[in-house]
């Protein structure tokens, strides 16, 4: 017979899910209550409300999609294309690729501009793209690439999408609450988050916005969705005015209660205190590594606060130094994918996990792991190095 | 500026979610941990096995989808049909309608046989139409319909499926914890189900469990399952064996302690055990019932113990009734959908509200709602009745 589970108690400092701060797991456990009841139709109005501010937009279409931002993808492209639609896809990362599976599975074909993993997305083979497919519905791109490090300038590749008359599409899954974003102001059509990054909540929910244009678009189409459940048209149904809410699935209750509280936290400490925060504490990281002898691979120009890609240095081993950080340390870090597999560790630094004191643990712990494993570096450089930044 | 969200406290007995215990609250509130940590794949294993030991499976393929039941549902249609397939469906309910609209957004046909909502389906219907589609992939079935509490013979009509040939497919949401359900024993394919009904877990997974014939089936697909999130090619390799695992979405973590720790509270009680105890409060709710002067909408050979149907007495008002009992007593049940609007209330003895607190507390509540209705009825018998079921 199993027994009750009791994790350990780890830092998580991956790509994702980051260290939830307790108020967050204090909230999840309260009451289980209805999702008919008024009180959640009250909590539900205010979660709409805190993910307005959170996403910067004025979008009456804003809510959580009761599913992983893999879902909160998904959502965004099947609502958004009919079979037979073209879109045009940035891609210098794994979840660029992800895009394309999602689009070409809707029946649509996707062109796709490709970058080096590790580079930013080059905004002049955008344009040539989308010079090329007058015919195009959507331009999408990765604002945070979890899988390599790398912010893509979301702001000026909007601008771009919205010259050609294209609909805009935006993965935030990492960016949201960690760097700037405005969606209203950038001229954003569909963006999709998850909860577990920046957001500093459990992972399993993905905040969602669809611009007036989009709902437009949504509304009108000529097909049904392909999926019932991410069918925003029955979604915003559920979760719309309180008055008349139609009955469409049974929303995740108390993962919504930890939302509430993740987006309070967000809205008490302010965007900009946020992104702040984030750069305070990636600089201090870098100076750290840096002092260390270790580097980062992306250019300084495009680097995200919070995922940082360090490479790994000749003759480390470095799925050794990872178990040697989570066994002896309790502290998850996150390995290289695909191209990138062996040669990078990705460190985040993503809400609640972007303090002083997962720094300061984080870089003692690779400075004793990477000695253990006979690099000749000089010990208690890194730390002085970080303390200097927050001096 | 909002403020934290404090829950009321409410006896839930409507058609889901039911109470949480509360040893499972306080496990969802565990610290999260990464995803791709060795100990979080242990937990992935024993859930594995404690979703086959409640779903009486061998099964290899059985895991919770990360999402609501109704992406459980979609799952399930999604990865077995492909573009132009036949799907027979049984509805005599407001679920059956929803398999149909999986069916036809897949692209595919749906065999209707309808029977009244209240009614069990009809087996030679369904035999009747196996004969005439012999084309038909897959049979597919709602176990216990929520939005009428009526049972289906799921032993019954799986054996039908099987022996004209179809995949056999069960909806499960209402019925896994509650009743018996042999999904290896009576030769089920596919199976889906909900965490926040008789297992008493927080809303937002879906168990699912499918044959090796079913796998077999969608592991040789000729083209891609639309939905990418919902592939259970890529879910397999993500909660497959522990040594070769690969990535696809991130799992929620934190309702993943609740789901482990709700199944453990199961397979401790014993899944016999569980279904004796769904029915003796069912019996005793019901005496008490009709001692009142109440009845129940569905036959006695049909009804589910965990979803009562209450025909609403002529002369009552049932909203003002629904809205006494939430706020002068903190008792959810549910209304009447679609046909059955207006004409019947929902009560659920679900999970950990199957007890004799709940029966006790929701018939007073019941009998002094109804008087203040100016229903004539003569108080204190219901209490009476039900107490003489556990004596």
């Amino acid at each position: 017979m199993s027994n009750s589970f009791h994790p350990p108690v780890r830092t998580l400092m991956g790509p994702g899910p980051s260290d939830v701060n307790p108020r967050i797991l204090e909230a999840l456990s309260r009451p289980t209550i209805g999702h008919l009841d008024p009180e959640f139709i009250r909590l539900m109005d205010e979660i709409k409300a805190l993910l307005q501010y959170a996403f910067k937009t004025k979008n009456e279409l804003t809510l959580p999609i009761s599913a992983p931002g893999s879902a909160g993808m998904e959502a965004v492209f099947v609502n958004l294309l009919e079979r037979g639609d073209k879109a045009i896809i940035c891609s210098n990362g794994a979840f660029g690729g992800r895009m394309q599976e999602n689009v070409e599975r809707a029946g649509c074909t996707a062109v796709m501009v490709n970058d080096e993993w590790g580079q930013a997305v080059n905004l002049e083979k955008v344009e040539t793209a989308l010079k090329q497919h007058t015919d195009a519905k959507l331009l999408a791109f990765v604002h945070a690439e979890t899988s390599t490090g790398v912010g893509n300038d979301a702001k000026a590749l909007a601008a771009l999408g919205q010259q050609y008359d294209c609909l805009v599409v935006v993965d935030a899954v990492t960016s949201l609450g960690g760097i700037p974003l405005e969606v209203d102001a950038w001229g954003i059509d569909a963006i999709y988050s998850g909860s577990q990054k920046c957001l500093s909540c459990i992972p399993g929910l993905s905040p969602v916005s669809f611009s007036p244009k989009a709902v437009e678009v949504i509304k009108s189409r000529k097909t049904k969705v392909q999926s019932w459940f991410l069918d925003m048209n029955l979604v915003m149904g559920y979760w719309g005015q309180s008055t008349k809410r139609s009955y469409h699935h049974t929303a995740p209750i108390n993962p919504l209660y930890a939302l509430h509280e993740a987006l309070l936290c967000l809205q008490e400490e302010g965007l900009v205190s946020a992104w702040e925060r984030h750069n305070l504490h990636h600089r201090a990281f870098v100076s750290g590594l840096e002092a260390m002898g270790l580097s980062i691979l992306v250019d300084q120009a495009s680097r995200l606060p919070q995922l940082n890609a360090v490479r790994v240095p000749d003759g480390v081993d470095e799925a050794l130094l990872r178990r040697t950080l989570l066994n002896q340390y309790d502290l998850e870090i996150g390995a290289g994918l695909g191209a990138l597999a062996g040669k990078i560790w990705r460190v985040g630094l993503m809400g609640f996990a972007s303090s002083q004191k997962n720094v300061l643990h984080c870089l003692s712990a690779f400075e004793s792991a990477l000695v253990a494993q006979n690099l000749p570096i000089s010990t208690g450089r890194a730390i002085n190095a970080a303390l200097k930044v927050y001096s």
